[in-house]
């Protein structure tokens, strides 16, 4: 089974959720035939490279919530991260584009290190003082920390077409299966579950979306009928060419 | 879209059906949103290591055909290889446990050079005259031709328990979703083509699969009712955290 999940790093209920769903699906009992994807969301895709501002200030200035009621929002968010076991810098975090982090991401999936790096990079934004935002070096001191080789991270961070197509293939994608905010977790192309979903509730989704794997269907052929067998190999040998 | 591929190294519809696959992918007009993943099945998985034979031999042995009729059925084989512009050795190819070369492509996926290695497989064991079998340092030239490491690369064949649960977990994957040869193809874990097709009937199938797409389910929740939406962030912001 695949599970795919989306998500900005960003995003405080993506760091949160994903804790929340390794803890569901630790407690899955087919966990090692799950597969899980990491996929790229962003919750601020018009903001340009370099336009950093502190966490607060943008929740005051584009939702109009009082400073109080920012950092309230915050030490909530605090609190559900130590709850399972996540730092979170309740203040002085920053907030800016996220886009070459996940351009970052993707060069990391061809490399095997896309966990990896999301990791890292959760951690360096929620948990840690220096900021993620304006500072290509720090990116990739970050990707280096993940095992990837620093100069190939920052020729990606350099041209700003390098994995730009995948970051936004995969938000097309997200749209396209009725995402509307992150995290969204898809199972198997099946089922879908949005947000930070307690970990019980991951662990009856996988359950669920395993038992009910329905047979596969085969295409229609071309006068409408089923299709017929293509030649294959098997356990008996390999068909011999047909005819004409 | 996904499109899983199950083949073998050692089948020859499987080299014949990539090239139509890619042929019928290429004609397809959401070509570029479709992400193919290659996965492993052995023809012959109780083959140990080292047991290889001609192919002609083992068709004679294992399937009590003539030589003649084996050859013949090379030779057809080779025509439809030709026809699909693939080089075809009809006379002295080797049959023989394909398990390490799995494993190497497993190796190779998690550096995403497995679609690379499985060209250069495919060329090596059906058109070249050195046998893939019984030479590890064969496979070392191959991986290293891919794009691997060579030194990593002797690693994993020398240890032979490097991704061999991958290479097992494919196969049961197969066999779940109904697999009874390859080349096995699955679009979105919801269509399954059998069978080397010709070019257009993949083209159909990407199409239907595309068109049929259904929204995604949400898993039912603890009460049996739908389930509640997890806490999200989105265009509007990050939801505030719950009560209790």
């Amino acid at each position: 089974m695949r599970v795919e999940i989306w998500s900005d790093i960003a995003c405080p209920w993506c760091y949160v959720g994903k804790a929340r769903f390794e803890r569901g699906l630790a407690a899955f009992p087919h966990r090692a035939e799950v597969e899980v994807v990491h996929r790229s969301y962003q919750l601020d895709p018009d903001r340009a490279k370099g336009d950093t501002e502190p966490v607060t200030a943008m929740l005051t200035r584009k939702y109009g919530m009082s400073e109080a009621r920012a950092e309230a929002g915050e030490d909530a968010l605090g609190e559900q991260a130590a709850a399972e076991g996540l730092a979170y810098r309740t203040r002085g975090r920053d907030h800016g584009s996220t886009f070459d982090m996940h351009r970052l991401l993707h060069f990391a999936g061809a490399h095997g290190r896309r966990a990896e790096l999301l990791d890292v990079l959760y951690r360096a934004n929620f948990a840690e003082e220096r900021s993620v935002f304006g500072d290509d070096e720090r990116l990739v001191e970050l990707a280096a920390e993940a095992g990837l080789d620093a100069d190939a991270a920052r020729a990606v961070l350099a041209d700003p077409s390098a994995h730009a197509a995948a970051v936004h293939a995969d938000a097309r994608e997200a749209a396209l299966l009725g995402a509307t905010g992150v995290p969204f977790f898809v199972l198997d192309r099946t089922y879908g579950v949005s947000g930070a979903q307690p970990a019980e509730v991951f662990t009856r989704a996988l359950d669920q979306a395993w038992g009910g794997r329905s047979p596969l269907v085969t295409p229609v052929g071309a006068d409408g009928d089923g299709q017929e067998a293509g030649q294959q190999c098997g356990p008996g040998g390999c068909e011999v060419p047909r005819e004409g």
